[in-house]
């Protein structure tokens, strides 16, 4: 890959600098309205801002007719600006502030997804006198799943209401004006790539749901199903297959929304709607060998993508990582990438294959358009947030302009002596 | 501890917000006239901003008498802003951008640590026409060490120039007429807290570069002999024995020091001048009960920590967690303390012994001065860098602001429709 739309690579570079992450519109579309032509029209797609919140991927994945969900005062702005109507948009996550409860609030947003009694109370406090705000309770539910890097069910989480306390805290609920219960929310796993997992989660959370309905009298006006698709990064991974999760799911939906045509359903989707669309972009400055390695020295690593250090490993597995300025594949060469931090860590790619690289060639690391900097230490070394650009038909736009030194030097005070 | 220098620390919360990292500067103090005393004259102190770049900190090194080492351009400005001089000033680091290399000739600093033959015969190219530039050439030792978390002798890595080819660089650098090979570097790990560790790498790389010296005839104005002091954060772990260290490494010093009384010795100190000094304060914002485990959630995790995960193990590890509003140390409990992240590894200490903690307590992550916002992924969620502040004799400082929903959101740019 060495062009993005008909647009080379090498010459974004030059325009607006490396490193650099670069999002192709037209994946974030084929993805998005695969996803939404196979599954069942009754669930409806949230995009969780939390993958990558820049306001213009999020704008893209919102015309498409995503609703947002977010997880502080600055996502919902973001979601705000990028379109998202609030009646399409839910707030959840652990630790709300009374600041970012009240936004919620003001926005007359779609549902707060609330996390314990605690929160419960104080939201009751905060609307005190205004209109009953609506509410969905997250579930930290009694079965588990498989096949999760992060599995969530069955464990103490700091996360939702325990399933076996969700009856006293609907009575809790039923004495508190402010609040007006109309659903719940769980989220069970991230980065599944079996698809029957998906379809256990999900039926597992439907059944749950009309459990909880019939036990403490909740209503059902909605149900978020939680989500958690993943993308394969590795070499012993394969993507998700995305028909065969949706034949499954969408049967277990049907049956759901025959027994309850008046409930909304929700999917929640971060990683899988925006990391094929991503490509983080450096530029090498250094090719050097020691002891029989070559290293790729780029002009950014892990200080911009984190993720690449390994996730849900703790043996270093490499993110697919191409040459972007020469595609002469008869020459491949074994290269490790690493950036400019002062840390042995600091490797995009172990012994990776590559073309020939030489001082100035462009290597991108691809599926990097979830948890990229949002979900990295940006600031270390100073080197600060990279830039980022979309490609919208046919046109290069730069959607984050890059962290200047002054960016990182005004908001320090020198005391005075 | 609930007070720093006499002030209440939730005084400090309600006038700075929370989270917040606190410093101490009577700790740098204290830390850094510590090691001044015990170690050998001879032996220049210089602070390796990574720890900690930021400005009023730094400042408070160069007062008492720190050089510094910096590995951006960022770096080498946040370091001439507190009142390092050029002179006790030196770069290194691997992927050194042109602009970096520019900024240093211009700048005069002591010396440009350089990496590899590439960079070398770049700065050469950089310098045509002015005066020759002072180098440290870096060497990745053929010897390594014990005891450290990221052993860097030995191995391949993509740091200095491999022992070995030492002498084939040094005759490039001969017809280079814009390069002065002043001495050498080198950095044999981090974290180290076995005290003879520290000796045993200070007395190898004075070795090695008095061999290079004599087999590649370079002259030895400087050597740098790295640092890696380390600082005890987990139950296992035992503070460095500094006196000990201190008598080890002063005889190493004295015999090379009368061996080559024209040389300057350079130790590099990042996190054990600035870890003790530092407290990461956070509010909690929810108790709760999970499946027998109680959580308290608060509102900054590993967003601003994220070393509080575990860093050297991959068994989770607490820092040390202190209660700051209580010290009712009577009624001890067990508590998880997490932060404001939709994901289970958000964690700052897993089961931590701490006093009855209410919502709105604080707590302190202690031990936090050295990689804490800098090395985290503060933009995740969009939460933002935390306040940093600094109390100095008496007076609490605000020495960075916390970043604004502007500054987050005035850098990304919608695509127009």
């Amino acid at each position: 890959m060495t062009h993005v739309q008909g647009l080379p690579i090498a010459e974004l570079a030059d325009e607006f600098g490396t490193p650099f992450y670069l999002y192709d519109a037209d994946v974030l579309a084929s993805t998005y309205t695969t996803l939404r032509k196979l599954l069942h029209p009754a669930l409806e797609l949230y995009y969780s801002l939390k993958a990558n919140p820049n306001v213009s991927v999020c704008a893209e994945l919102v015309d498409l007719g995503a609703g947002a969900e977010v997880s502080s005062g600055i996502e919902l702005r973001t979601a705000a600006a990028a379109g998202a109507k609030a009646e399409h948009t839910i707030f959840l996550g652990p630790g709300k502030s009374d600041e970012e409860l009240r936004a919620c609030v003001d926005a007359g947003i779609r549902a707060i997804v609330v996390e314990s009694e605690t929160e419960l109370r104080r939201l009751d406090r905060l609307v005190a006198g205004r209109a009953p705000v609506d509410v969905l309770l997250r579930v930290n539910p009694s079965f588990s799943t498989k096949g999760s890097g992060l599995s969530m069910g069955g464990k103490p989480r700091q996360f939702g209401i325990d399933e076996e306390d969700f009856p006293a805290v609907v009575a809790v609920a039923a004495g508190l004006p402010g609040i007006r219960i109309r659903g719940v929310h769980a989220y069970l796993g991230t980065r599944i790539l079996n698809h029957a997992d998906i379809v256990h989660n999900t039926a597992g959370v439907l059944r749950m749901a009309d459990e909880l309905r019939r036990r403490c009298g909740i209503e059902l006006e909605t149900v978020d199903v939680g989500g958690g698709l993943g993308v394969a990064y590795f070499e012993n991974e394969a993507d998700l297959d995305v028909e065969a999760m949706a034949t499954g799911v969408n049967e277990v939906i049907a049956e759901f929304a025959a027994a309850h045509p008046e409930t909304r359903l929700i999917m929640e989707l971060g990683r899988y709607l925006v990391a094929l669309a991503g490509t983080y972009v450096v530029r090498v400055r250094d090719v050097k060998r020691s002891r029989g390695e070559t290293f790729a020295v780029a002009d950014g690593g892990t200080n911009h993508h984190m993720a690449a250090v390994g996730i849900g490993s703790f043996v270093k597995r490499n993110f697919p990582i191409r040459a972007l300025s020469s595609v002469d594949e008869s020459a491949m060469s074994t290269y490790t990438v690493t950036g400019p931090l002062c840390t042995p860590n600091d490797v995009l790619g172990k012994r990776v294959q590559l073309p020939g690289v030489e001082v100035g060639d462009l290597l991108g690391v691809e599926r990097s358009g979830a948890y990229g900097p949002t979900a990295s230490p940006v600031q270390f070394l100073s080197h600060g947030y990279p830039a980022e650009v979309l490609v919208r038909a046919g046109v290069a736009h730069l959607v984050r302009r890059r962290d200047t030194a002054e960016d990182i030097l005004d908001r320090q005070l020198l005391i005075q002596r």
